[in-house]
């Protein structure tokens, strides 16, 4: 298997060293010696820190936050034993933290309606290799996007969906996250409000993008009201789902430049290309596991 | 005097060719033959078209906005004739219209607060030629930008403001408005309210500077908002005064890119140099007459 | 059939006033009177200016370039009409003119190699009805993107390319072209030098995408030497094809942030997200007509 | 002294806290334990680690790069023990390495000629206390900034420098460079070429403002090379200088869009705000130690 983990190619040729890549996340109170023990730990366990990147949220007794991206020989054999091996620093320390491996490339569910601009983004970075994952599965509560899917060898999912059998749709699509092992769920201009139940079952693991500069146009048709309140700049923004409803911690925002002339349709138009490359690149961090969620924030590792 | 509208030098190497050139801003409903009139007319009366820029809101019967740029040989004398002989013609169409002269340099005032740096922008801004207005005067309602104004021979005005004693301050505002026969002012973060008389007294000739990408953050305090909710870009906004707080035609907007590791204090340092811009840009317009303000937006001609 | 202009639809809710759609390019020694001129013209032919933008290099004796949009009434009778006496206005005025027509879709031809990205990025657009034209046939020398063009419907000539062969290559490219009664030519990453005598039969109708911010890095293997240099910024160009290589006229350029982690490969990546953004760009307003040349210069009306 | 490093207030409210930091900046051959080798010796000598970058080059036997930012209370009576304890881990890894202490204020020398949009920028900077350095004095080819420089209490020495007296120019340059104790020498456009001697003097400790977006248009006049070529880009860059003319290690660089109505003397208006901020961020991330210099580039860590 060539097992890859995005962004390694670049600076690595050699296929056969791609599994023995790792990353270890960490949050946790800040103190003294939690650097030196993490990197001791690893050099211990043979493992050489190719990156790393380190934030403190305040250095008078805040937050200590941390992703490490390292290489070690044979790590699919020692990985289990590092894991075991580390729980009793993470005590120590109070370590929230996860690894995460080269090996094991995340499962990701997309979720669409009829628009496929989104969609069709995420499948061409994955085609082109700059998405690291297997898309397992795609649901549409449309058929329009199902041509597109299944060209790919992508099995496509149609689940019609409204708020009246919102219960029965989210069976359908709990199901298939089980039956598929996925790891994320993206919500392709998905359109559809899902319930706290679904949205519990996977925290942090959800994400959406909204056709906004949040928190400007929370809620519907925000083209619309933009233009009617005559912004000079339109935007969207990727977020992971939480049960406030376009109110989860913000992956990713950008923006264009409109005018006078650009009436709303012009603005959805635009839109498209922006909501296109924030979604992408807020999958892409996720995938790469440069993400760590804080309160109601997220820290971005690039 | 050697009067200049601000850009004409970059087209025009001959100074004395600057006080010949005219502007006509024209609003009404749109209809065959506008453009024709228009042009026949400055035809007429000698002057050539420069520049113009023009827009309708639907081809299907909406409305027609120009600017257009001209010269014309011993305006100064011809004007008057110009406008009265254009009153026909407006009529006709109904247009709702303004001249403006290279001769006529408008005349600012600054009300300003305690941060000096949107009013250095400015002042910046003049001293290098790029704002072609006259500043008349700057009132703070405190002391603290005071020897930066006066060390380039501008009056400084102190008039220390309150909610309580806002009428007494507003009269004698108004008093140095009218007494500096003011065209525009400009509240390069003034952060007082004005009253609905006030306000109400100069249409679309108060331009103001929020501190967000509105409308995000509408009212006080936006950058500690934004770093509460984990925006991952800040912007400011320009826009004309009315009596909707902070929702009047919004003139030109701008963001930056920010990230987890900026708190709210870093928020406040990258907006400053956001709002320094956006405000510049906004009073450059404006003073240019690029600006027809309908409904609650802005047409701006670049 | 339902022509459309790019762009009309936003403001023209009426399919069929869409054939009575025109656009006037206008570049002549500028002089009093030509606006008014060209106005006067169009009201007496019956048509309605929707919009126009105009721009004099010189107000001291410069050149002077206009683009109107107008509508008018069964255009598709009218225009021939129009054209026979628009000749003597235009003689007066030394005029270098053109009319284009809501009802005339450009016929496009898209050049390319191995890489699809830039192609693909124009099929995108093409099938979200955001490109107004035909896609009359691609021609490749590898066979790597018959397969994406081919299951849109649209006919893939492949013809192999090398120096050697270019004078076949392009007797064969010719043939195409006059068959298929191309417009423009779209070279999307095509890598081949062109001959001056297809170039010359072609002038201001070849399109092509530079992957550098020009005139930096002129030349080939551009990725890697803005990694060698070092650069904040890596960029795009699209340019008409001139026998100059690499020194047509700049259509658009756009760029992005890179940093010291991005290797060469890294800087490939990025880039072709700006390759297909600056020619997706160019390639739209050459057929929506925003495009006039001069000198070695493009003016480009928005 | 209420010492200061830049950056700090943000994080830490207590003043007596700031002349406890320190930044670490380390490069090496890269090889296994050198992360847990630095923070084992921080914590053994009793700095916290607030802030870490590493980057590593190639994986495969690159050059490792860190900069870890640090709080140790005492630091002032202990840096000596640490220095020196230090060597024995840098002769083991063969690091090439500086300490910076937030105690120990960098002092800047200023060089200007007669464009003051670069220097006014930043003494702006420095004023508002986002540049935390010494600005020590302001040497100008010409006099039309002393005005400005001494208004702020800052020395101003008058030095007519033209190539024929380069060799006395630079000698008195030189002495006032000794005599203020300067650590690094901005050129604000200053507009002459500097010795090979003087160069090899300062390495990486002379910092240059470019008006173009190298390596386009490397040598004199670029605005003008930029309006002949009809570029719809134009910017700046901000690189450290070498005896090789403008293809030093490059620090920052940005853009702005312009299109055809920028005449050659627009094109400089929007360089100069270019110019500004490029310059202003080079200094302030140099003043921070954020800069290691490799090869003929520069990782920048933000």
């Amino acid at each position: 298997m060539t097992v890859n983990i995005n962004g390694s190619e670049k600076r690595d040729e050699h296929g056969n060293r791609l599994e023995n890549r790792g990353r270890l996340l960490v949050k946790c109170p800040d103190g003294p010696g939690i650097v030196a023990a993490l990197s001791k730990f690893l050099f211990e366990q043979g493992a050489n820190i190719i990156e790393s990147s380190q934030y403190t949220s305040d250095p008078a007794g805040g937050t200590f936050f941390i992703r490490i991206e390292f290489d070690c020989e044979s790590l699919a054999d020692k990985r289990q034993k590092m894991e075991t091996d580390f729980e009793t620093l993470a005590e120590k320390f109070k370590m929230d933290y996860r690894f995460a491996y080269g090996g094991d490339r995340k499962r990701t569910a997309i979720f669409v309606s009829k628009e496929p601009h989104c969609l069709r983004e995420l499948l061409w970075e994955w085609q082109s290799g700059d998405l690291q994952t297997d898309i397992a599965f795609v649901a549409g509560n449309h058929e329009d996007t199902r041509g597109i899917v299944e060209s790919l060898g992508i099995p496509f999912h149609y689940i019609p969906a409204n708020k009246d059998i919102r219960k029965q749709v989210e069976e359908e699509q709990t199901r298939l996250v089980e039956e598929y092992d996925i790891d994320v769920i993206v919500l392709a201009r998905y359109m559809q409000i899902l319930t706290p139940e679904f949205v519990e079952r996977y925290p942090n693991k959800i994400i959406n993008i909204h056709h906004s500069f949040l928190p400007a146009f929370i809620g519907a048709r925000p083209y619309e009201r933009a233009y009617n309140r005559g912004v000079k700049l339109i935007g969207a923004t990727s977020h992971y789902v939480t049960n406030d409803l376009d109110e989860g911690p913000i992956i990713e925002q950008d923006i264009e430049r409109v005018d006078h002339r650009d009436h709303a349709a012009d603005l959805k138009k635009i839109g498209r290309s922006i909501e296109r490359r924030v979604l992408a690149r807020a999958v892409k961090w996720h995938l790469e596991d440069r993400i760590i969620v804080h309160d109601n924030k997220t820290i971005v590792f690039h």
